[in-house]
């Protein structure tokens, strides 16, 4: 009877507490959520500097282009922290770094987060690394709890970020053969490169994924330009990776004597490009928005002091969120090119040479989630975009995507002066941890 | 007696005879001072076409560049044409062809007339060359009609003028031993070519000359420009040589992620690069004159289509015929910058890399005599600056100078598609002819 009834109470316990034992995922302090977990700003400082030095260069930047020895020895360091953060590590044939966490429920996608580690050249210490390291300290910091979420969580290091998005494009099936013959930063092909890091640039069929297999994707990162640091606000809600469009702009006037050529008988192609710059800064600017357009690059021939430039060959980039905006800035700017045209007798042409990026908006839920956190842990937070391109543009594609950004001190990025303070890196983490969990615990379902 | 009366008779008639031999300089039919002397207008018509041979171009222009092969050939076709008209040759020290005629009274100082024969790199037939065929020409014509001048005449072909008028600057002491040192068009250093072509670099302070030393300079040229026929004006009495003026122009502004920098945080050179474009414009355009102001030369850096440009280094080049007027522009350009400088967080600064050409007003008598000739050959002028440098503004310090102007067609210079109608060059030698006799005939004196 003692033993049917410790067995009746045993069993009674057991049904109480195995509800419990799932929901609370081994924590056993009543944080069932994980709201209460907190990343360890001082590990990820730490891990950052030490990152940093690999291809660290004189001016306190890192010269660490994808592929190159630099690169590769930050892989080797990478991965022994994501070994030590208990995730199983696997290189894809795109030479993508995936590190796997295993969850409760075997059948349920993974959540997917993390960012690159190579660099630009002469580039700094926090573009990308940010974003792996939180990722991985995330991880760390459920294994240290004993929290076990409910889906996989899969870490991962994206190949060759700043050559093209390589890794991510890998994963999305674009990235084609012509890609893979294109001579990178380091000074191998890609594909020679890819090798290097442990990929297979022959098998690039098998890292194609497909919607549904993952939960989300979500990608910490630095700003790289001013907005919250000069508005002093904490995080940024990314609400799409903007669409980049490149034209070339010809103006063809006629060069002449600068001597002998009077001021009402030239076609000055260098004067019409002046009015053509100051007219895109208008249009741009002359409506509502955080669009942008740029004249980056400009050449006037025969270029000589004394001879009225007869050509200009000038860049312009229009960059939004929405195509229809960038469109719709295209046409405005079209039409004040006929108007200088008119009056400076020179012809203006405009030739589309690339559609850099289409806009790729982020996961309306994911935003609300990201912000939803962000709160949470009091912290002050924005909508914007990303003016710069990012991994995370292709990963939309594919999975419900977020993005999540911290202050960068100046907006200075892609030089060895970027820098984001240790607490701002700390918030994104912790941001992006309450995210995952959160996601994990069904807000996307 | 008879033999006596008709000796007597002879007596007589030669004193008649004598001041009218004087007077008309052998010049029998009662056109004393030359005004019916034409010059021969297919004559100048062929051998223009016959120089124009001498570095032919497939285009149809002369690739003729001091000191070349073919600029040593067509000085010897020069000289042929020189000592057909009954000029006596020399070649001074620094490669100049002078061809005298002595006049009746050897004390005078010469009239110098004559222009290059050299061309630009791809240049035309007519720039230099008429000036020098239409001043042997006036001589042929003299020396066909037995018309024998008071004053000595010299022709003159300038060496290497559109290499830095490295002749006429001899002739006024300012051809330093820098200049020697410069490789020409030709690849020859500048010492070597006029030993070359019969000089002697050595010995340049020869030909130095002096305040004095000639009645006058007058030179013909095409002009270079569209001013004349456009207007539909035969003959241009110039007014002098501008003065030309270089600045290197340098923005700084910040260079920055086109991307994730918004417009209204940006410095961006290239845009205020572009309004200072226009401002040049507007200041050189929004007054009175024949001034001008380019901008022919421009460089953005780093010069990609997706960063916004840190820096633009461009040239500014501004001309008139008065110091003052150009010094004046200079200030109201200077005025525009700082205002730009404050709307574009950038910094502006101007430097001036060369006073290239000083202003060289011609001889205002000379600009009467031109002026009178035409009109006497009922042919319209008009007068108007020379956009262009000249080795008259060389001459212009030394001695009277004068120049005439026959209308480009187009306004194309320093190209094989150069072109100057037979009828206008014929009319600009008989002003140049005419012009000549009234120096020779007391204009000036």
């Amino acid at each position: 009877m003692m033993i049917f009834t410790s067995l009746l109470l045993f069993i009674f316990a057991v049904l109480l507490a195995c509800p419990l034992a799932v929901i609370q995922a081994g924590k056993p302090d009543g944080d069932s959520d994980g709201k209460q977990l907190r990343v360890n700003a001082r590990r990820i400082e730490e891990r950052i500097l030490a990152l940093g030095e690999y291809g660290k260069n004189p001016q306190g930047g890192v010269n660490r282009v994808a592929y190159s020895e630099e690169d590769i020895e930050s892989r080797k360091y990478i991965i022994s922290l994501m070994q030590e953060a208990g995730l199983s590590i696997k290189i894809d044939a795109a030479g993508n770094i995936v590190g796997r966490r295993e969850g409760r429920e075997a059948k349920l996608p993974s959540i997917l987060f993390g960012s690159h580690s190579d660099s630009v050249p002469e580039g700094g210490s926090y573009d990308g690394n940010l974003g792996v390291l939180a990722a991985i300290e995330c991880v760390q910091v459920l294994a240290e709890n004993g929290f076990v979420t409910r889906h996989p969580l899969e870490v991962i290091v994206f190949t060759d970020e700043e050559g093209g998005l390589v890794g991510s494009r890998a994963m999305i099936g674009k990235l084609t053969s012509d890609a893979l013959e294109v001579v990178s930063h380091s000074g191998k092909f890609v594909r020679e490169g890819i090798r290097d890091i442990g990929g297979n640039p022959d098998k690039l069929a098998e890292v194609q994924c497909q919607k549904g297999d993952f939960r989300a994707f979500i990608e910490l990162h630095i700003e790289q330009g001013s907005i919250l640091e000069s508005e002093n606000i904490d995080i940024g809600v990314v609400e799409g990776i903007v669409g980049i469009n490149w034209w070339n702009v010809t103006i063809e006037g006629s060069a002449n004597h600068a001597g002998t050529t009077p001021m009402n008988k030239r076609r000055d192609a260098l004067l019409a490009a002046a009015h053509l710059i100051t007219a895109v800064n208008e249009v741009v600017t002359s409506e509502p928005g955080r669009q942008v357009g740029t004249v980056g690059r400009i050449a006037a021939e025969p270029g000589a002091p004394n001879v009225i430039p007869g050509k200009v060959v000038m860049s312009l980039e229009l960059r939004d969120l929405a195509s229809e905006k960038i469109n719709s800035l295209f046409e405005k700017i079209q039409q004040k090119a006929k108007a200088i045209e008119q009056n400076s007798g020179t012809k203006i042409s405009f030739s589309g040479i690339d559609v850099m990026a289409v806009p790729a908006p982020t996961d309306e839920r994911l935003r609300k989630i990201i912000a939803e956190s962000a709160h949470e842990l009091d912290l002050s937070s924005q909508f914007m975009p990303s003016g710069a391109g990012h991994d995370a543009q292709d990963m939309a594609r594919i999975a419900p995507t977020g993005m999540i950004f911290v202050p960068s001190v100046g907006g200075v990025s892609h030089s060895p002066k970027e820098y984001t303070r240790p607490e701002d890196m700390a918030n994104g983490a912790n941001v992006l941890l309450q995210t995952v969990l959160k996601i994990d615990q069904g807000s996307l379902e």
